[in-house]
């Protein structure tokens, strides 16, 4: 017997099952604002920790991956390498959730804010893909 | 005869003057590790403010932008639409002091950790590009 919501023969689901991602609900007309023809078919998506803004990673959405995002609750990307579409942790088990998708004033970058599950974003082991500094300095405080 | 980039006139500046940026402690090898091939010469540049995590913009740079922003301290970048080198504020008085800048695993993207001053980052007076939001969702806590 299984519990209201369940899906059928999951009863018994293991305890390494998988969460669902969760569909966003999102603005189509939007969605439809996204400028990837400027680059290419693709647009840079900038992916922060939800939790506490650390950038993750950037990766490429064309409009089928922001889609297939905005559908499925869990980051998808275009490989520039590859040529092809892929799913975050899908191999590695890393997956990026959901929360939030915004789009930046000329209308050619994403911002992806995630729940990061397993290890980190990166292929490396790293949380971060930026785990490497070039340069540092003190900066300059605004007044 | 000046030298090259100095302004001349300047040695009784205002108490409005701008604050010159710290030039960065770089390292030069890491530097030239960035893959500027793979994007047709630019690497997309996360701005991020230092202080609170947000991502305020993602703008490109080149091998020369870089250079700029390391050597000045300030942010410098390539515009696509127009074809040449601007530094951030400089029209508007936004300015950008960089603290850090960060390359990711694969090399073809960059974080720049700043102290943002003025406004914000935004040509519309937002303070960060990312002020629309294409989809929210609850996400998915990691376990």
């Amino acid at each position: 017997m299984s519990a209201p919501g369940a899906e059928a023969g999951t009863a018994a689901a293991p305890a390494s099952a998988v969460p669902a991602g969760v569909p966003l609900t999102f603005d189509g007309e939007l969605a439809r604002l996204v400028d990837f023809a400027k680059g290419d078919g693709l647009v840079p998506a900038v992916v922060q920790d939800a939790e506490d803004g650390t950038v993750l990673t950037v990766a490429y959405m064309d409009a089928e991956a922001l889609r297939r995002t905005l559908e499925s609750g869990r980051t998808w990307f275009y490989s520039r390498s590859r040529r092809e579409y892929w799913q975050k942790g899908e191999t590695s088990g890393d997956r990026q959730y959901v929360r939030e998708v915004r789009l930046d004033c000329d209308g050619d970058a994403l911002v992806v804010l995630v729940d990061q599950h397993g290890r980190g974003a990166c292929h490396t082991g790293e949380r971060s893909c930026f785990f490497r500094v070039i340069g540092t300095g003190p900066g300059v405080r605004a007044p």
